[in-house]
Parts: C-alpha cells; structure tokens; sequence
C-alpha cells in the first residue's frame, strides 16, 4: 500500500508523459503549462481509493489523470477575465494571463476533451460517464458562484468542489471493480471527503463558509466533516489507512 | 430509407427532448438556445450514414445529438468576444450577446460535457472516444485559426470543419456496427464531405479559399471535393442514395 506522496510521484510522471492530441500543435505547451504545480488531490485520491478497493494504482492512472485534466480545465476557465479575473495561479501567472483569453478559452476547451480521451482509454465506458456527470456538477456549481445565486454555501461547494472530489472516489471503486451495490460507503466517503475539502479551503482563504458561519464554526464543521469521513472509512471492510492518512492531512493543512 | 428532411425531424425531436443534468439549472434554458436553429448537417449525416450502412437512425440518435452538442459548443465559444466576437448566431443575438460572456463560457462548456454524456448512454466507449478525438481536432483548427497559423486553408479546415464533419460518418458507421476494416470507404467519404462543406461555405461568406484561390477556382475545387465524395459513395455496397442526395444539397447550397 503506497502513500500519497509516492501516488503522487507516479501521477505525476504519468501526466508528464501523456501524449495529446497531434493537431493541438503549439497548443501542448500551454495544456502542460495549466498542468504543471498543484497537489492533485483529486487523481492521488482516486489512485488511493483504487489500491485501498483491491486494484491496482497502475490501472487507475488514467482515470486520474482525466480527473486531473477535467479539473485543470476548470482552474483555466475560472480565472477568465469574465469570471473570477485571476491573473495568478499557484504563485504564476495564469493561462490568460500568460497566453492570452483567446488561447486560455481553447486550452480549457482542450483539456476537458482530454480528460474524457483520458477516461476513454478503458473499454468500460462507466468511468468517462461519470466523470461527465461529476464535470456538469461541477460547471453547475460554477454558474451559483458567477451569478451569486446560491441558496446557501453547502449547495455552492457540493457542486462546484464536491462533484469532483466525489467522483474521484466513485472511479477509483469503479476501476478496481467494487460492484455497485457495495460502492455506498465508498461514495458516502467521498462526499464527505469533498466537504471536508471545502471546509478547509473555506478557512485558509477566510471567504465562503467562514462568512456565513464564521471561523470558529467552520472549523468545527471541518472537524466533524472529517470525523465522519473515518467513520465512513471504519465500515469498509478493506485496508484504508492511506485513505485515512489523506483525510488527516486535507483536515490539518495549511495551503 | 429516409429522407434529411425527416431524420432532421428526427433528430429535432431526440435534441427537444434530451434531459439535461439537473445541476445546470438556470443554465438549461442557455444551452436549449444554443442548440436552437441551424440545419443539423453533422447530426442527420450521422443518421443517415447509420441508416444507409444498415442500422437504424434511432439506433444513432444519441450519436447525432452528441454532434450537435459538441459543434453547438464549438460555436458558443468561437462567438466569443476575445476569439470572433460575433453578437449574432443564426440571425439572432449570440449566447453571450443574450446571456453575457461568463455564462456563455459556462455554456460552451456544458454543451462539451453533455455532448460527451450522450456519446456515453452506448455501452461501446468508442462513439465517445472518436468524438474527443474529433473535438480536439476541432479545437487545434480553431487554434490556428485565431492565431493566423495555419500553414494554408486546407489545413485549416480539415481540422475546424473537416474533424468534426469526418467523425459524423464515422459514428454512423459504428453505431450501424460496420467493421473496423470495412470503414476505409466510409471515412473516406466523410473526409471529402468535410472539404466540399467548407469550400461552399466559403463561397458563401467569401472567406477562407476564396481569399486565396479566388471564387472560381474555389467553385472548382468544391465541384471536384462532391465528384469524389459521389465517387467514394460509389465504391461502397450499401443503398447510399440518401447520402448522395446530402452531397447534392450540401454542394448546391446558397445559406
């Protein structure tokens, strides 16, 4: 059973030599470029999730990978001058910032098709399905968050962050084969997990939940957002110490 | 066998009907405009080459409707301010004229990913997987296109038009079940549709080949692209009449 910083190192050499598409041409670099830093939660958790529900990691690096490229899409097009005007990611300047809004609209574009490619490369088509279904969540999420018109910050963040994060536990059972009917405490898992996530998000950068609920509540939600995840990972009767681990850090860090 | 005119009516009926995922909300109704209008060329060539290759049209009206989505994508983002700047589609105010840049960028993207869902609802992933690679073709076109980069016209458009046109033939004839090894005529078909598509649209908007060629040469070469793609439906051993009415209509098209 492998930690998260070796499932990391093995994502992230799998990303680096993933081939796109030829009629991308210059293209590439700036797909690379969306993809380069991060911690790539999503794709470790999915690889974690895999190896706890008996696959292999090996087998879901392409599914990681395409929640990786579905969520560098979603980075891309939300620091769009039209949408949160972000000229920074990850202490660089953002796609639009550095390559233009035109090329920042087709590399966001480019790496949604290339998540799903990525999700294509299994027969089964269950995973690219799912993560369509978690991607349209996700841009649903996106459109409360533009608009203002939430109804409150849990439907915000259980769209616009959850679905993902969610779906990365939900492909991670599926490419290890866990038959749908026991595939319910996994996803009870990863939803929790995805609170969890923004819970978190929420009190390091002081805005969502922390404005609603204040500090000190958020960072009681988070705890118990956590203490639940446990408790979910407690009734799979499979090795879940990685996933525990993960659950432990997302709770106590600090970036 | 039928005719365009009724497989449109067809697909017009499938699109109408299609349930959208529910997290998109109020953006539902921006994506049913989206999808308004047009002549549904890619999707009822889908159908029809299902259809000629002996499936059934019904069989292809998830296929045909993933085209339509991905080419109605592809037009949402292309309109945009910082790529074509278009404020009307189709004698209409353009999704972001009507519904401002932010939510047509989310638009564009929905329609990708709901796109990506219909290729989805086949068991088979490979509808799915020659629509990705498609869409990326179509996205490199688009690349060079608003880059000014593309070494000549026909490059151009094999990717910006000809990809997406190509992959309409081509998820015909696996949703009929057709071979891989007896496809070549097939896709060869597909390829000189794409080309004689755009040069007519050329000579309707008087850009692209005519501004290299000239009209007349650009008349020529689209009259030789429907002479070969009559030519390729001649090789092939199925009742092509309906696509061979498609390439008549397509070459003597005036809108």
């Amino acid at each position: 059973m492998r930690g998260p910083d070796e499932l990391g190192a093995l994502l992230a050499e799998h990303l680096d030599g993933l081939a796109f598409a030829d009629e991308l041409g210059p293209l590439d670099e700036a797909l690379r470029y969306a993809l380069e830093g991060g911690k790539r939660v999503r794709g470790v958790i999915c690889l974690a999730t895999a190896e706890a529900a008996g696959g292999a990691a090996e087998d879901a690096l392409a599914a990681g990978a395409a929640l990786e490229l579905v969520h560098a899409f979603s980075l891309v097009h939300d620091d769009l001058p039209a949408l949160d005007d972000d000229e920074v990611r990850r202490g660089r300047p953002s796609v639009w910032a550095r390559y233009g809004e035109a090329v920042a609209i087709l590399v966001g574009d480019a790496l949604l098709a290339e998540g799903f490619r990525a999700a294509l490369a299994y027969e089964r088509a269950d995973v690219a399905r799912e993560l369509a279904e978690a991607t349209l969540g996700m841009i649903g999420g996106q459109y409360l968050d533009v608009t203002a018109s939430a109804p409150d910050p849990a439907t915000l963040h259980r769209l616009k962050t959850g679905a993902l994060l969610g779906a990365s536990v939900g492909v991670g059972v599926r490419v290890a084969g866990v038959p749908e009917a026991e595939q319910g405490p996994w996803r009870a898992f990863g939803g929790e997990l995805g609170l969890l996530f923004q819970l978190v998000d929420d009190l390091l950068d002081g805005d969502g939940f922390v404005l609603t609920e204040g500090a000190e509540e958020t960072r009681r939600l988070a705890d118990e957002a956590a203490a639940r995840a446990r408790a979910r990972l407690a009734e799979i009767p499979a090795p879940t110490a990685v996933l525990a681990g993960i659950v432990h850090s997302l709770a106590a860090r600090t970036a």
